[in-house]
């Protein structure tokens, strides 16, 4: 099901500049039990995208009320919420008054098999690299052609693919954050040039007395990544997946990842308490 | 008027990619007396957008026929075509088989000025950079967010913005290629790492005799810019725009941009004679 601006639609204008130009902005929720699980992370991120963007951001009650009516009894599933420009305005000009469009979407959870949490997944490294591009880094935009180029690169024998930016620098999965485990420090790449901020990776960096291992900010070199002791991607739908092979190598499903795991589930279970 | 899949339309399925994902291409073709100008060049253009993001073309012939519907008894005009992905596959992941969107509309001639093109435009440098991607560099694909912020900067007061990478290289206007003139030499851009090879820059580039100045691409820094002796940039819709006045300092409007302006009519003439 979806809601165009509030409304059970499963159209939107042809002039939405979501579609002319990515001029828009997305997250994904996961929803259990009714509850869409950090809404309110994916609510600044989404309100950070619009300060970088400049599209008005809609009331948050809104929002709020809109993800709520899609989430009744649904047990497990995702919800898109998108925030697009709207129409108007002439080429890439945008219109005086921006009319933003909201399109907020109901998704069956996607059927990962179980293994990939429990066993880890196969991993490759992708050809496309990410451009450079620091004014839109961080941010969930919707020019993402990069992500479905990398993502044309395979089928269903891989998992995940590991994208490197023109640098040489590995930065992130095509849909999720990279941790690479290296002598009990937990390291991801900085997002300052290129890649998302992802709502779960926010959360790892947040300093926790729950949480054993700092996690850093850093540039990561395929070489780190190839000799890590233990490897991991993360999204808010996937939750943590380890790597359990990447291009032929073997990776454990190692302490360090399992209780950084462990420390997820935590704090997905405070945060639909609190809900 | 808009057909979509050759249907009149005024909305597209909400599951488009072109709309989540940017995914897609568009070339923006003047019509004049019910011709559409260039139009074999845009169709290679998208052509080769759709070899680099492996988007089936649908048969030239059939985007003709209904670029000529929306042609007819139109004087003066633009023509969009827009080839999106469609919509299906899971996240970035592409459906096995793609049934692209094919988007064609029809707009009136935008009411610019006469003096634009007789007495020269005003220009600004944008703060806005572009990134860096030579995957994407070069063809008109839908990931425009970049060029939609540059337009945001100003109002009414100038014409046309000037875009520099973040290396700091001039290289090229929000909707234009640029030109720099100097010493009797024609110089753009290279389009190597980011920017659009727009249909006008390509004929220019093509090397001829009936032009006394062959262009070469280069690296423009933004010192070359200033000092040039003349300036001016094109698109297919404008076709040329001298600069008269780069952030406050004044260009004429010279001989050699002149005749760049009187070869270009020609081309279009010759153009309009052979459809």
């Amino acid at each position: 099901m979806i809601l165009i601006n509030g409304k059970q639609a499963t159209t939107i204008e042809a002039t939405d500049r979501g579609l002319h130009y990515g001029d828009g902005l997305f997250e994904t929720i996961e929803i259990i039990n009714e509850q869409p699980v950090f809404l309110t992370q994916h609510l600044l991120r989404l309100e950070a995208g619009c300060f970088v963007l400049k599209i008005p951001l809609p009331k948050k009650a809104l929002l709020i009320d809109e993800v709520m009516q899609l989430c009744k009894n649904i047990t497990h599933g995702v919800i898109k919420i998108m925030l697009t420009r709207g129409s108007g305005g002439r080429g890439y000009r945008q219109p005086e008054v921006i009319d933003s469009t909201r399109y907020i979407a109901l998704h069956p959870y996607p059927n990962y098999p179980e293994s990939c949490q429990e066993q880890g997944i196969v991993a490759r490294f992708c050809a496309t690299r990410l451009g450079l591009n620091p004014l839109l880094a961080g941010i969930k935009h919707n020019n993402r052609l990069e992500q479905v180029l990398a993502r044309a690169e395979w089928q269903d024998d891989y998992q995940e693919g590991l994208m490197l930016n023109i640098k040489g620098e590995v930065i992130e999965g095509t849909m999720t954050n990279l941790f690479v485990v290296k002598n009990q420090e937990v390291l991801t790449s900085h997002i300052t040039d290129c890649g998302v901020k992802g709502i779960i990776r926010q959360l790892l960096l947040e300093p926790s007395r729950s949480l054993k291992y700092q996690i850093k900010e850093t540039i990561l070199s395929k070489e780190d990544v190839f000799h890590a002791d233990e490897l991991f991607v993360t999204n808010s739908v996937i939750g943590l997946w380890p790597i359990a092979q990447l291009e032929g190598k073997a990776y454990p499903v190692g302490k360090v990842t399992k209780q950084v795991m462990a420390y997820l589930e935590m704090l997905k279970k405070q945060n639909l308490k609190t809900c």
